[in-house]
């Protein structure tokens, strides 16, 4: 039976326009024959009244027993004395390493047309400690902390990222001019497993120079790996020259093995339940999945028909200047596949 | 005579090609008929075997006594035990705004021509402290320190020069949804200002997003204010939309109403002396420096005078594409004062 064959993958549809784009990936993967059988988890911020928990440990073991799985946009309050849902999952998971490629999309027009990059984001430290204290009144200090282990990890990543997909060059983004002992001990680490790559070719870049030559020739950049906030900054950066956050798929690499693909845009609460958002980001973060899984054709076929929806322009979401609604922009894609 | 009525402002023409960038702006100054009398002292890198000091104590007093001044680059040696000059002076003259108006330029075409923003920099805390330490062998920390002092030192400044200037609107960039307080104190500072200054419109962005937004229509924003690293960022960022560090002027405001004026561009040590530098920046700060001085008739005819010169295209510089040198480039420019 199929059922036997089939991968598990949990599925975390999350907070507000989340179901429905979940919705339109588990068509066109169904479309595209993917035997995958979803775990689906509710983890969000739209409390459910029985559990009076946002995150169950169920969700967690989902993911560390599969090992792989598909994750909406959650909501982040702010002030509302709890850690955002986004970074516990980090932290829970281990999910040490955030992937953004950032691809132009042929049809999409932007002021650019050559980026062609893909960040990789410290995931679980630095600047996100959450290590905050006030020393007397008026001052306050904040600590980011830089390990050898999580420096050291990402940079391996990063380069068998480099390395798997046929990339030529690793850029270390920093400032360790300024931290020379945070950001020094991260670029120290990016060398040692730099020597392990000679294949790849390896620089480090100050941050403010980056983002500058990121805005004036993206062509620059090849695959960036960086400290936390750094990724943070330059992955938002990066998609806003492809044209935002609703057209840049992401993936976290976790401890075990696990791949946790991430839709990073909002929940969009206004849109929500209306059949107007696009899945367009959901959909390209479960290619990533799909190609995490080896299922290298199927992740193909669903991207060449995502790109060919979009450069058609027929059925455009109105993110993306058109008047299309999810569900008929899903059927065009699955049309396409 | 003239010297009685001369205004002293101090030159640090800086190391590379400062000495000949400054020598440009005597020439512009001058021929605008600006009474400046220029007190000029060496503070670089590149050490006086005599003093062997890089920065005097002299050097300092002249500007704390004349309480303007003009700055080249200045080279930050990596990692050769001192402090970069930058920080020092920055630290040592209290110069806690960093000011970078950021305009599109008539006629040098980048993928942009809608920039007209400015961004003001807290320039002496954040993650800029210097402290830095070792927790265990593997595990580096380093503080950020945020002061409600110097927070609101700078958005003081922020709304001032929006009043003064005819802006609409102060955004103040932050990451308070993950540095809760320190991020947390600067937003509360800005507000207290904020509502001092009705008649400005003021908002709060996350600094990813902004960053998004800035390369995606940089034309949302106005006047950002900003922690330290953020502003470094961010003020490079803007830089590149309009075509680099070579067009940006910056102007650094200091404690006791200190106006010093600097090129924030590297001191080029490849092109130093061979009359090739392209001296814009200095000319465009020391123009930011004038308007302090309330000299706005001839900061105005300096300003636009490089304008012209660069939209004609006839004397540019090889860094923006021509062929000029850098006394042909100055001399168009006194032609066209
Ligand atoms: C929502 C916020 C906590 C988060 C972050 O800063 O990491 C977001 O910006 C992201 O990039 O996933
Ligand atoms: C050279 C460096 C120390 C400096 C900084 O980070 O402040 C520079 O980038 C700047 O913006 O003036």
């Amino acid at each position: 039976s199929t059922s036997t064959e089939a991968i598990r993958a949990t599925l975390f549809p999350g907070d507000g326009i989340g179901p429905e784009i979940a919705e339109s990936v588990k068509q066109v993967i169904n479309v595209a024959g993917v035997p995958i059988e979803w775990e689906e988890h509710y983890v969000g911020t739209e409390v459910d009244p029985r559990t009076q928990s946002f995150l169950t440990w169920e969700s967690l073991e989902s993911v560390r027993r599969n090992k792989v799985g598909l994750k909406g946009p959650m909501a982040t309050p702010i002030g509302k004395g709890h850690r955002s849902l986004n970074l516990t999952l980090r932290k829970e998971l281990g999910l040490y390493a955030n992937v953004r490629p950032c691809n132009s999309l042929p049809g999409y027009k932007t002021r650019y047309d050559d980026v062609n990059l893909v960040t990789i984001r410290e995931n679980t430290e630095g600047e996100y400690s959450g290590l905050e204290h006030q020393v007397v009144k008026g001052v306050v200090e904040s600590l980011k902390i830089i390990t050898r282990q999580a420096s050291l990890r990402v940079a391996e990543y990063a380069f068998h990222y480099a390395k798997a997909n046929g990339r030529e060059r690793v850029s270390a983004i920093h400032k360790a001019n300024i931290m020379r002992k945070t950001d020094g001990l991260f670029l120290q680490c990016c060398r040692e497993v730099a020597a392990k790559y000679p294949e790849i070719k390896y620089e480090e870049v100050v941050i403010d120079n980056c983002c500058m030559e990121l805005v004036k020739d993206p062509g620059t950049y090849d695959v960036l790996v960086m400290p936390n906030l750094y990724g943070d900054i330059i992955s938002d950066l990066s998609a806003g020259l492809i044209g935002g956050l609703g057209l840049t798929p992401s993936c976290n690499i976790g401890e075990g093995g696990i791949c946790l693909a991430e839709a990073v845009h909002g929940s969009a609460p206004d849109i929500s339940g209306k059949n107007l958002a696009n899945p367009t980001v959901l959909m390209l973060s479960a290619v990533m999945m799909l190609r995490h899984l080896r299922f290298n054709d199927q992740a193909d076929r669903i991207h060449n028909a995502i790109l060919r929806t979009i450069a058609d322009g027929k059925y455009r979401t109105a993110d993306l200047g058109g008047k299309s609604s999810t569900s008929d922009y899903t059927k065009a894609v699955c049309g396409h596949i």
